[in-house]
């Protein structure tokens, strides 16, 4: 057998990073063999998450650069933004090919990501970072050094506006988007509104003024339209783990039948592994514990409506972190993903 | 002590009816004499919900009008639509004051009624019926002899809106509604896609093409801002049991400050004893098991969003239902409700 | 209308209290006029519990036994074992009635609750505590200064077998009582454990060497036994906010039919407004948001079964501690709890 | 690559068999070639499971035992019980392998059988049947036509009190089992008392007085001991969607340490691949979604109580039939599984 890429996780503590475990226990190429974070939160992994017992018999250490660059052949760097952006420079200089769940290489415009998260990005690194988003991406992926894992919120939005933006089928300027995630989006910060009893039987919306992932989305719906798109962004807080359903509003440039829509859709993703068009909503049950996204383009009430349902910590996260890995290996892209 | 009124309940085995229950074992006013159903649905009320053992010692039984106007002095019409204004003239004739939960005295318009429920209306009593918002049609409700209950997305929807469109400061037709509602939304019929495993865990976007309550919002929001007002009005489910919250975008038709809008909503509720008008979202566990909705008006993004939150069977049906009733017969409008 | 009774609430950022407030905003013979927390948690109440906006406005603050004192007539104490016993002395002193939801009042033998606590409890309160579970002890409660509200699992494990011990219809000294908790129990601390993707989706035993409600249940039914009463006492944490199902297993000491156990407890419990005695096993959905607890009691596979279910942050704290206060000072046990 | 199992599926429409899907799926050996189910459950598989858009494009069909033959080298019939065997001799007869579901093969005595079901086993086949705990006959199950999947209760069961029974450190005839199951044990049947509101926030114990899984834990624990083991079952219900829970109580027959306890079952299960030993209790979350059953056995309040915790779904139903198929079709027995 081929000798196995190995593969370090920093940020090993986070969900992302456990279900990237959990998908790396069942590919047949690699082996975990680091799994790096703060001093802190360090310890017996089967401590950490107790479902790994037996299963992944390793430490989470406080790994650097230099000890990563022994025990690996590439790194998902699974840290909040702008903290990734000062492990990243370390682990490229050491020769190791890292891709990254956070902010700080996604958004191609430095000053778009000062604007929004009050730091300077690592510039050197941006100007080659790759987006890893397959689906728009599949040729830059497999030479990159860093992969910048799109945003859970963005992968869903992206995915079910491209087609319509591509072809100039709606309204560039005044998309509405309503998207549902569950609560594991909000990470393993121990916060009080995370709570059980805070979150449970109740749906709520947050952020009304801005969030975080919208220039993302607006950045490559823009590349992919060729044209200034801007949209209103508003999430909201589900009672689950798991999912995200995006909900988008747009106004048709033209008369559209539901039929052409959905054809366009087909056609569009005719090629993709893990993209399903469908004529009915999906529900986040459709596609969680998966890779898939599902869309639903529709003709409703005198709009485009785009329904498109994610599991925000596989296809959003960890499962598309794997898709660009299988890309950048020279694996099959679906491997460990079906 | 006053002589109580005696209170019949139709349809007294769906959620809403025993939200009801529940609300009026709390009344000092008031005795539940009557609980009807269907012949196939009818047994001791212990045996249909035992949360009423010990606590309301009745039948259900296939009551008629003749019984019910024995037993009763009000009758809360708890049945799905078209099958409510087979039960209410009779009502209505045997003396009884009706408050009706179906849609089928809300639209005033019988060719609206016609094209969305595929029915003739009973026209001559839905020329006397009242839409029971106390908020709107307070004045109108203790005179009534049939309540319309209005419906559980329209309430927070309306009540959402109404400031905006009486002062005409957003766009009226181009208002987009985005609600998430908690399953027993769906009544208590027995349906594979209601089963547990079916909803928990998921979150799904329905009625794409358009939703039976959407008449309903813009016929009373119409009435408010003396304009036509048209909505797009998208539903989802959610996975908990109660609790509806309403996104709203719209556009405003001048420069507004959120200040100003907080103002207004503050001042035009100023009396309301079941309306809070808050600065930052509401989820709906804030509401969930009583009879308020809380309101958040924001300008956000260029846009005006306002997100409301009630407890669909609370404000959204049973808690309005009682607010309604208090009014009829003079109670304190409160009266069970805090 | 009467003068009503001043109330405050020490420990008022927790569930319980919050529990409290809401049952407390419809009797119509009490007043919340102070509400007590350390200083680190105190603020406007609606920022600490958005759901009292416009319905309870007042601020969280770091009162002491003299403030109380001008300001209230009774005080429930909500605070933490060993915390508690800091506060109420000063309270008596200074003439309050108290309500105390811990455990600092509940184990008569000093002993045992340093065993059990590690620390020395108040004994000279402790001697004229009285425990305030009214169906035992409801001719004591209303002269009473100091109350020690029940446990939550004690009050559905004590009220499940006091019959059976009562009569020595089991063997004392083997019982097996299997209990699940809603994720409220845990209270609102912030610990990573009970963050909504922990708790969420999972069901967990914990305490299996021993929890510290067991010598309290076996303190109580000793007495009512009038022997020494052994249980060996196992919780699961289940993934719902509130409730407590207990399912009890115990060996009859002689031929028993389910009949006549049944007959025992209608007859135990005929005159208690909040014990619902069934021949059905109960879920804890059919008491949640009551102060009603439901009991069944069986003969099974050889042996008596009994399962009770109550919701634990009402009859197993906020709601019982009404149901005491009203026995204090007067008002009909069930005002507010109906 | 070496020709592929072709595997159908009776019963295809309920939760199990979509697991089986589900896990089939990923498995590199087999492909699934035919679903069937009754006439009135048939169709697309996409409608009836969105989740397999675009994934497994087969219709559910009315299959009978000779259609199956000719498409199909093995068979899972994931049937309800007393229908299975209608289905399985014909199935056998036309040569093919059968993985069953059911309890139709599991009872060895013929009695037992008919006690708990009321109708008469298919003897002829029940004398040939493996017992499809691989844990117990792995050298049994390669060789067998017959195969009969384990309960989901009894795997953890089982699996739980094993080392003790064996090695006789408890007594055999007062073993007490407390077990809460998620929703999906109920199975896909359109029932009222698993709809979502009726199961969701809530937790209930059911059929006190007895459940079929219990004749199937004692007679596999009886064999395992050589002693005739007597348990009393108590089922639960727990309100999310998968997973078992089981809290054992058992009576020491002589003095033991929690260590040794500890020792014991670490070397009894040394070489298990889906037997994970643990020192502290697990939560259902460890094992949801994955073939593990994690086991915590220990000496606690002068009793050994032994908590396990499976995914119902997977090894205790579809995960263990692949674990089952791997071992007859000479696969890795973790194929797909891990």
């Amino acid at each position: 057998m081929a000798k196995k890429i190995r593969v370090g996780i920093l940020g090993a503590t986070g969900y992302a990073a456990a279900e990237l475990m959990r998908i790396l226990l069942r590919h047949p190429g690699t082996e975990v063999t680091a799994l790096g974070a703060l001093p802190e939160e360090c310890g017996p992994l089967k401590d950490i998450y107790p479902e790994f017992t037996g299963r992944l018999d390793l430490d989470v250490r406080p790994h650097d650069a230099e000890s990563l660059a022994k025990a690996c052949d590439l790194v998902f760097c699974a840290l909040p933004h702008a903290v990734s952006f000062k492990y990243v420079p370390g682990l490229l200089d050491a020769g190791l090919k890292v891709i990254d769940f956070s902010a700080d290489y996604r958004l191609k415009r430095p000053g778009v990501y000062q604007e929004w998260y009050k730091v300077k990005p690592d510039e050197a690194n941006l100007a080659h970072a790759v987006y890893g988003l397959p689906e728009l991406y599949r040729d830059q992926i497999p030479g990159a050094r860093l992969i910048a894992n799109p945003g859970c919120y963005p992968t869903g939005v992206i995915l079910g506006l491209a087609p319509l933006v591509n072809k100039g089928l709606i309204r560039p300027d005044q998309i509405i988007v309503s998207s549902a995630s569950g609560t594991s989006g909000a990470g393993r910060a121990v916060k009080r509104n995370f709570l059980f009893c805070e979150v449970n039987e109740g749906f709520a919306a947050y952020a009304p003024a801005g969030h975080r992932h919208q220039p993302e989305m607006e950045e490559q719906l823009s590349r992919i339209g060729r044209v200034d798109v801007r949209l209103h962004f508003q999430p909201h807080l589900a009672p689950m783990d798991r999912g995200i359903l995006s909900t988008m509003f747009a106004w048709p440039t033209r008369d559209l039948a539901g039929d052409e829509l959905l054809k366009l859709y087909h056609s569009f993703y005719a090629k993709e592994p893990f993209v399903v068009v469908r004529d009915a909503p999906p529900s986040t049950k459709h596609v969680v514990g998966t890779n898939y996204v599902q869309v639903c383009p529709l003709v409703a009430q005198g709009k485009v409506v785009v329904v498109s349902a994610i599991d925000n910590l596989t296809k959003g996260a960890a499962g598309q972190a794997v898709q660009n890995m299988n890309l950048v290996c020279g694996f099959d892209e679906t491997t460990a993903l079906l």
